[in-house]
């Protein structure tokens, strides 16, 4: 959906590039100075660089207008083309305490008291500067006037404390290149065109209501379609592989996640405990929601005894957690309070994990295949050896990871290890994907486990009637259902694969009098399974299409009088564009080989 | 599965027969007399009937037993065939305080206390008394010692006060005739085998477990195909009917069930709040356990504005609530804390609601037909008029009244009226279903509501632009999965018909050699949608047959050296026995058209 051109500009991001550090400090330094310039009473705060660009928070009685950053930049470039030095300076403590008294900065001064020796001013040419540890560059003139931008303003306070003053924060961006800054331009762009909380609500997929409360969508019959298809094609994936559903309750005791220690690791994160009165509160006697599934599939390994016959166990279930994120933190569906998690717990004999693992991610990957998602790695999301906040033994753990790695190297997959990112129970594979703006997100992970097996003192008897402890992996392709979907909105810019789209067709006749016709050949279409539906609106053709193109549905099937004369329907499909006359019988074959190739028409 | 004689013996309840209420206060007096008679140290306190028989509590100094009760029967018959007349006494207080103090009764002195004028004793014969209000026969020999039995022990306390004197309560039962006696422990017994918690144990279909907490089922995975099957089926029964599926979070903000009037009028049936601290708890900003999906369905229907043309608008979810039940009122799956209705709710207009409902009704009774469930009745259940918990105008109760009055009329339905049992926002039509024990279940469910579209504002645009409030329609055919599931293991006393059984066909080879072909049938039978599967266990034919009979399995295919030959299965069903060898293609035939028409093969 990225043209192929644009796809060739790289657009590093400042922590991947020396340059563009000191492209972004001096711009920033300059845009302050040409504030300063222009508004003699604005005090300069700080002014960081950010991953694509930099902001500055200015001090000043009257607030930024659009029209003043236009004055701004104009003021940039002028300093640019001065070619003025950027020079580093190094001072005393005292000496930087004299300057600044000089020039009447008393944020200067606090921030002076908070950083280390060596003190360093930065010059630009021999009046303006700040104190700054830099990089930058030498000289303003290596800096591209038609690469930089001013972006937004938006408010901010001191030291981010809103019991302290208020400042005036203005965005910018800079680049080597125009190219990039276009790029870059394009791609903010694309990415609000492609927002999935802007689409999510323009195509009628869920809301949010402010008397449920916030992180916690609700489904509207389109997105409920859509949920129940990914749902649905998974389990189907899931029983062909032996895997076996259950159901499980959303609340239990506090008791068990105390044996499963998400209570003493996790609690900040899980919503409140509900307790009758205050003496059951102290005494933690009361039920919580579960942010985890895995306790409750592991009571139900436990409600019976198991044989080594009985392994590996596959108990799968679309299980809605609940966590108790702040609601700061919260947008649309990529960050939620509630959310299903496509879940698995398999119960292994340690000489089964291997393959159990190796099979797992097999399956993962031909999910992401029928999605359309290519460009992923694995993130092996290891202990940090030097932290105590893991449970179990360096052994299990040991074991867990080599499992791991050996399932990525068999498969041949791209990895990279991540040390310090593993659960605190056990050790991960992450798909970690990137989307058409090279935005990156997690989508489904694995999981080894030698502890909560060890926690619930789960067991199997073994060929020669011992007892002994099965492994568990944790798995979820989608991870989170309402995730991926937020993911998909955008990576589809909102255009859903056939198999996907909550309508598939519609059917638009181009007078009423074609409405029998119409409707007869929606019949036909929801007999053999598709989502089709007739335009009932009664707007002239232009309008109807029109219409079907704003609400991305994948195809147009159009019925005038030539269309009824030879059984056929005129098709216009949002992948191929016009397709012209089809016969209704191929169109029917066309779609249903489409839907069930998870391609389009 | 009640074999047809035994049908015909009624079993009246002790509420519907005056000579049953006589027969069980007398036979209670009796048991009374031959107890103090064998254990005289034994003091009498309360003694009344129950809807299947009686119970009195003694106060003993040692436990009686099993060997007890036989003496008492045996000491009964004696008192019945002493021909003792019953006869009533009526004394002043002061006398009947006398008589009590002559016989050292201090237990009938505090009853004594609680009963008001009349106050009549009942004497058996000259010499034994008791107080009660009877009615009573005339003579004890007109109980048949042949209709009476002394059926188990309990304990009990003192005015059901776990504070005061433990006691001992003797239960019994008596009837007219040696016949209806017989068949009431026919039917006890029946009901034992068909218990739901045994039989879901055995059949492997739920677990409870102690750390989740009481009335949380985990639902195994043969019970959770037993719920998606019920689910799907209703799924598409809607989805012709033109129901919108939708997906809602299980908490909310305390805020919404403000709104609905749920937090007013059914807190204590409500979880406790899940507040961030002692400030938010006091102020009741927190998020609640749903305990109905209501009110989001309707933060769906006013997330955006709606016209006449959208209705009705038919949302439906399989929604999980929590209800905060006492513990001791929870058992097996008829009441939980936790369950799943099987919810929609219809925004209608005025003008559609006497369709709205019938349609409702229409699909309910579908249901129902396709569950084999054919002995029911409505109960109307309407507000009652001199009470004033319920909510809304006096006008709108009778609108919804008159609409449920009209569907059943139409429908020419058995109902009845029961004023004082709606909900206090609506009145109801729900359905009692008795099964083959002539007990009765409350299965469905549908309310008319003027209230929550009141409380929530809802609107919709007029053909004339004015803005018009919608009624809503509450309705749930089953009422809840779980409480459906458990009612339909005891009317099929866990003989699920064909298309309900998780296991649908179990394909046994008897012998290993002909495993080959056994698997392949079956994999042509899994092909076509048929839940088979092998046995694996090696053991011999017998063992084989006797195992998926105890499992309940409808359908076993025997695979011998013949049947390969042939290329067919040796046929044995639990509904019809015995069928001999059928070729594998009718086989596969007959069992897809008997899943498809919801009978047997």
């Amino acid at each position: 959906m990225v043209n192929s051109t644009s796809e060739q500009i790289k657009l590093p991001k400042t922590s991947e590039s020396e340059k563009l550090k000191k492209i972004r400090h001096t711009t920033s330094h300059i845009m302050a100075m040409a504030v300063q310039k222009l508004f003699p009473k604005a005090q300069v705060t700080i002014g960081p660089w950010t991953e694509n660009g930099f902001y500055y928070d200015f001090d000043h009685p009257e607030a930024f207008t659009e029209k003043d950053l236009k004055a701004i930049k104009k003021e940039m470039i002028k300093i640019i083309n001065q070619k003025l030095p950027v020079i580093r300076e190094e001072v005393s403590r005292e000496e930087a305490e004299t300057r600044i008294k000089a020039i009447n900065e008393p944020y200067k001064l606090e921030i002076l008291d908070s950083i280390h020796e060596p003190i360093s001013l930065y010059y630009l040419g021999d009046k303006w500067w700040d104190l700054c540890a830099g990089p930058h560059l030498e000289n303003t003139n290596e800096i591209n006037p038609k690469a930089i931008e001013l972006e937004t303003l938006a408010g901010a306070y001191w030291r981010g404390d809103s019991n302290k003053q208020q400042l005036q924060r203005i965005y910018g961006t800079a680049w080597e290149t125009p190219e990039q800054l276009a790029e870059y331009k394009r791609r903010k762009e694309e990415a609000l065109k492609r927002d999935h909380r802007k689409l999510g609500k323009e195509l009628g997929l869920f809301i949010f209501a402010d008397q449920v409360g916030p992180g916690l969508p609700l489904w509207t019959p389109k997105g409920t379609i859509l949920r129940s298809i990914l749902e649905d094609f998974l389990k189907k994936e899931q029983v062909k592989r032996g895997y076996l559903q259950v159901v499980t309750p959303h609340i239990a005791r506090v008791d068990l996640f105390k044996t499963s220690g998400h209570w003493q690791k996790y609690k900040e994160d899980m919503f409140p405990m509900m307790a009758e009165d205050e003496e059951s509160a102290s005494l933690e006697r009361g039920f919580v929601l579960k942010p985890m599934n895995c306790p409750f599939h592991i009571q139900i390994y436990k409600s019976d005894l198991r044989s080594y016959r009985d392994l590996p166990m596959r108990l799968a279930e679309f299980g809605t957690v609940y966590r108790y994120e702040q609601s700061g933190e919260l947008g649309g569906l990529t960050r939620v309070r509630g959310f299903t998690v496509d879940d698995s717990h398999l119960f292994v004999r340690p000489d089964q994990l291997d393959d159990e693992f190796l099979s797992v991610v097999d399956l993962i990957l031909s999910v992401f295949k029928s999605l359309q998602l290519k460009n992923f790695k694995a993130r092996l999301s290891f202990r940090d050896p030097e932290s105590d906040k893991y449970i179990g033994s360096d052994e299990a753990w040991e074991k867990a990871e080599g499992a791991i790695r050996r399932a990525v190297q068999t498969l041949e997959m791209e990895y990279f290890e991540a040390p310090g990112e593993a659960a605190f129970y056990g050790p991960k594979l992450d798909f970690i994907f990137q989307d058409a703006l090279e935005r990156e997100w997690q989508l489904g992970t694995v999981q080894v486990d030698y502890n909560l097996p060890e926690r619930f003192d789960l067991e199997y008897v073994d060929t020669d009637s011992s007892r002994q402890r099965p492994i568990m992996i944790h798995r979820a392709p989608f991870g989170s259902v309402e995730r991926l979907i937020g993911i998909l909105i955008e990576e589809y810019a909102g255009d859903f694969p056939l198999w996907l789209a909550p309508v598939q067709v519609r059917l638009l006749a181009v007078s009423n009098d074609f409405l029998p016709y119409t409707h007869e050949v929606c019949a036909k279409m929801q007999a053999v399974g598709i989502r089709a539906e007739v335009d009932l609106s009664g707007e002239r053709l232009g309008k109807l299409i029109r219409n079907a193109e704003k609400d991305k549905i994948p195809v147009m099937a159009i019925v005038g009088a030539n269309e009824i004369e030879a059984n056929s329907l005129s098709i216009r499909t949002r992948a191929s564009g016009e397709l012209g006359a089809i016969p209704v019988t191929e169109v029917l074959d066309k779609i249903t080989k489409a839907i069930a190739s998870f391609g389009n028409f």
